[in-house]
């Protein structure tokens, strides 16, 4: 890879590789394209290495708008400054920085308040566009427009970032470490320890466990949980959970484990009557009896709003919280009712990268990954050279992933 | 009214008069029934004055279960304890007390958590029955079983309530306030305080400016919010609501009036596009106009899945709570969707009685009606005689009433 110093490349457009989604689902291309200088506020960044994001698969899935193509997708990284546009006084040349998907302009009300990580001035929206002017900065040699993604598109040796959306950091960490808390690690952590606020000594229940799942494990585990139970159809993830702190698994599929013997036996049970409405009373009974009454503490992190029901049913009636975390299509409806709201006592809510403040939080979470509190060896699986970028993403189909980091200098 | 000494009565049945409610929505009968003494853990209370609730005009009117006849309602009350049976200590002969729809038995682990109101031993159901024994200690004088309601039936000279549902209070302040707080004052003042916990200087919307609203407001005015919006289909309520703390108001109704005069364009467009959707989507422009991008806190207090919906709209992004405090039927879905909780930031949680532990809260909210803070004398819109019980419900219909207190001894 080309690592030109800044003095020659700055204000000018940077020719470098990239791997663009041309269409839904193919393989990404890797070509040269040409990436703009900078505007005022926005920062251009020499990525270091990226790693797979589950949404990074969706959109590259998704047909129908906000699916759109030729994109360049990624937005877990890490990278260097190689030159800053005008109005940028956070970062300069050289610095090392984390780009994140959410913005913290730090000027608007919500960024100024303790309650919120929903910036106002640059709210977050799948966009295909830089998020303060709506252009783009990337070209393809034939001169087409390539899309952005999550206003970091990281598939790329360079890449254009507005500041609200970028943190310097520790230059000191590991970067195929530190590029985690760029979205997928946050996000969990953050909905057990922001979000959720999880109590010592509480109950969590987590359905899915993904990298993001896994994540709110390690961060109920760092808040102090001492029943962190799993809920996913595969079961090899018991072991991987007990990694992040899990102690207990629930197999929501089949399978003849003893351990979860009177499941299986439920799971019967549904088979006869395959109403979603048996389905749901059957988790709660299993999660009824392990936590003693019902968890504390539920998140969704599969992206399902039927799991979300399932997850409000198993929260502990009087103080039951239950965390959406992860992303259903839009149109997908819970199906609560009214009267349950009011005499459950339980409380829904959903935590967006975490509830994180990313210019405030990501760096407390990189000092608990120093202090050998935060794990985050644990969650990289794979590491591929850019080259490879497509393995990444049949690597992290195939489940087998939680994190494969791609390497673009190697 | 016959006052019988205790040394006279106690452990005995005493026969007394009540109005039992015979058939759905027809007049009650004040008639002479017998009321058995309590069992252990129950005391039998004389009824001093007793007011009307929405929730006895429900069940009153409901021809399907719960619904359930020949049945004593009532359950918003003040009495004195004219005996106890076993295992009794905490209230004695003599004492005044309130009685509470919901349980605070002071020794389950909801009961002992700073965090539920919802009593595990004996929690709340809208049972025909003692909650202790799911048995009746009424009976008309053909020996026929009449139903208890909510655990009170107050509409009666005397009634026999679990220990776990009473609270001794000072005798000292007058029956015809204090009685509001054995349910719907606590209920609304409750939602603002001990649930939302409304934060000084905020801002609130309430849907439903009845006796739960105007005590909402009562209490959101209490904790300090600065802006205090009331919604409601009658623009009579504005006048009223003004007492009460509502700074503004919102006609969801069709209204001349100029100063919503926004909004009375706002519903000539939705008669030309009667969509749902529609209506909330402007609601929603109105109240994030008045609050500048939406409230802090959203309570719906008249008991529409539908209204729910609306209040979720309405609440700032980020960081808004919506609260459920109106009763809808158990059928009644909301059309949430799981993105938009995801995305929102905004949570949705329910009050019952106001999240309040009826012995250790109802003597808080007492005090501070007598140190002049709480209102409760503006609730207190008509009073009437035992006899004639079912003006209070007339006038509870019309509309033009507030709270109605019935006098036994009047
Ligand atoms: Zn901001
Ligand atoms: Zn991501
Ligand atoms: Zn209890
Ligand atoms: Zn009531």
């Amino acid at each position: 890879m080309d690592e030109r110093s800044s003095s020659e490349t700055r204000g000018k457009h940077i020719r470098c590789r990239a791997a663009v989604s041309r269409k839904p689902g193919e393989p990404l291309v890797i070509e040269e394209i040409m990436v703009a200088a900078p505007m005022p506020h926005e920062v251009r960044i020499r990525i270091i290495c990226t790693s797979l994001c589950q949404s990074d698969v969706t959109f590259w899935k998704m047909k129908d708008f906000p699916g759109i193509f030729p994109r360049i997708l990624g937005h877990e990284a890490i990278g260097v400054v190689e030159s800053v546009g005008e109005d940028v006084d956070e970062v300069t040349e050289g610095d090392t920085v984390i780009p994140t998907f959410m913005s913290d302009c730090g000027e608007c009300v919500d960024c100024k308040s303790k309650k919120s990580n929903l910036c106002s001035k640059l709210p977050f929206k799948v966009s295909p566009w830089m998020p303060r002017y709506e252009t783009s900065r990337f070209t393809d040699l034939k001169g087409e427009v390539l899309y952005h993604f999550l206003s970091v598109s990281s598939f790329s040796e360079y890449t254009v970032v507005d500041i609200a959306h970028v943190k310097k950091i520790d230059p000191s960490i590991a970067p195929n470490r530190a590029c985690l808390l760029s979205c997928g690690v946050s996000t969990g952590v953050g909905a057990a320890w922001r979000t959720a606020n999880v109590e010592t000594g509480s109950t969590v229940v987590i359905f899915g466990l993904g990298s993001i799942g896994l994540a709110v494990a390690e961060g109920a585990r760092l808040c102090g949980a001492t029943k962190i139970i799993g809920v996913d159809l595969n079961p090899d993830k018991f072991e991987i959970g007990k990694k992040f702190g899990v102690t207990d698994f629930v197999n929501s599929g089949n399978c003849g484990d003893k351990s979860v013997s009177q499941y299986v036996l439920l799971k019967i049970t549904l088979w006869l009557d395959s109403s979603l409405c048996t389905f749901l009373y059957l988790i709660e009974q299993v999660i009824n009896e392990i936590t003693g009454g019902g968890a504390d503490y539920c998140f969704e992190c599969v992206g399902l709003a039927s799991l979300v029901q399932e997850a409000y049913a198993c929260c502990r009636k009087g103080w039951g919280k239950t965390i959406v975390v992860g992303v259903d299509k839009p149109e997908s409806k819970l199906s609560l009712t009214s009267f349950e709201v009011l005499t459950s006592g339980k409380t829904l809510m959903g935590s967006l990268f975490g509830g994180l403040k990313a210019k405030s939080d990501i760096p407390i979470l990189l000092k608990r990954y120093a202090d050998k509190e935060l794990r985050l060896d644990e969650f990289v699986t794979h590491e591929v050279r850019f080259d490879d970028i497509n393995k990444a993403f049949d690597l992290l189909i195939e489940g087998h992933c939680l994190r494969c980091v791609i390497w673009m200098d190697k």
